[in-house]
């Protein structure tokens, strides 16, 4: 197996930082080019036009950040990211789509919309122009703060989202919020301290150095 | 359990589909209410401001579509809607999530844009004012296009989606493309035949009637 990365994209970080906490050693590559596009190999490979990406031993490649983690939490159960049990199961399915809609959605709408670099190129995943839309990067700012609202009263005194145990709901949050404060430089407002707590813990974790 | 639904929203319709396919006999209530709103008892009860929702019997809500059908595939194994086997499973989920990004996530866009009864309401969950931004009712037309070439390269020759098998990745590609038709008025390509093809098999099965 191969896994096909891109820089500093929260999305397929999501795999990586999954691959450590498991523990696994699969061989990874950035396939990332100048001027902060996927390089001619990656686009001619048949993949789609989209990281993460897991070359499979078949020389096909999977796609979709929680469907590369799903396949691999069947494979390797220890430690189990994804929840124990159906209930616990659903409810981190449940919040990891939500990390993923609200949290690596905001910041990407925010991004894409604003950055320079990405002039036509304002969604991921296709070579046509796709004009940025700059009321996109007021809007991205606000739906920054609602995931951070959001995630703050549901975790309340939790050590993570879900409860007492890491999982990939975790793992997109964290991705989501890493970005949202390098790259978008927008900071975790004082009043959600839940969070704040939450993030400071999370992003000391050896599977995030 | 209960199972919250909303008039003709394609989110939620995934899983009205789901249960029929699968033959539960789940209590429905539809929250909607006057204005295309969701009803004050809904917002009231805990959940989100979105559907679906799953009540379970301990009275908690479990949201999101893929959510509930893998807990109910989980209770329900026959017939199974979410692959068999763990490739099969991962090549489900990621055409699911393709499907669920970039066929109900275009006709969102366009809809929500696009719509008098959505005026403030630019994007769903929550209830502050989200001004439509005109420039996403062509993009999102964009975007459905898209999902149409994408899937219609993608079935090829096949039945469904990821092969022999309907499953979930069939019925969100569905939901997407029915409300791309009866409520964005969007007509599917003649140049997209595989696509029309599957469509028009998939529209005649039991569970859509």
């Amino acid at each position: 197996m191969k896994f096909y990365d891109w820089g500093s994209a929260p999305n397929p970080r999501r795999v990586v930082i999954f691959l450590k906490e498991k523990d696994l050693d699969i061989k990874t590559i950035d396939v990332g080019a100048k001027g902060a596009r996927l390089n001619d190999d990656y686009l001619a490979s048949g993949a789609e036009r989209m990281v993460p990406g897991l070359e499979l031993n078949d020389g096909s490649i999977l796609g979709e950040a929680m469907a590369i983690c799903r396949y691999l939490e069947a494979l390797h159960p220890e430690p189990p990211l994804m929840g124990v049990g159906l209930l616990d199961q659903a409810q981190v399915d449940m919040w990891e789509r939500r990390a993923d809609m609200e949290g690596i959605g905001a910041v990407g709408e925010y991004f894409r919309n604003s950055h320079p670099a990405f002039t036509g190129r304002g969604l991921p995943g296709r070579a046509e122009t796709i004009d940025q839309i700059p009321e996109l990067i007021e809007r991205g700012k606000r739906r920054i703060d609602w995931f951070f609202e959001k995630f703050d009263t549901q975790i309340g005194n939790n050590e993570f989202i879900t409860g007492e145990r890491f999982t990939v709901a975790d793992i997109t949050a964290l991705c989501a919020t890493q970005f949202a404060i390098k790259v978008c430089k927008v900071q975790i407002p004082i009043a959600y301290g839940n969070f704040q707590r939450w993030f400071n813990a999370v992003s000391l974790r050896p599977s995030n150095q």
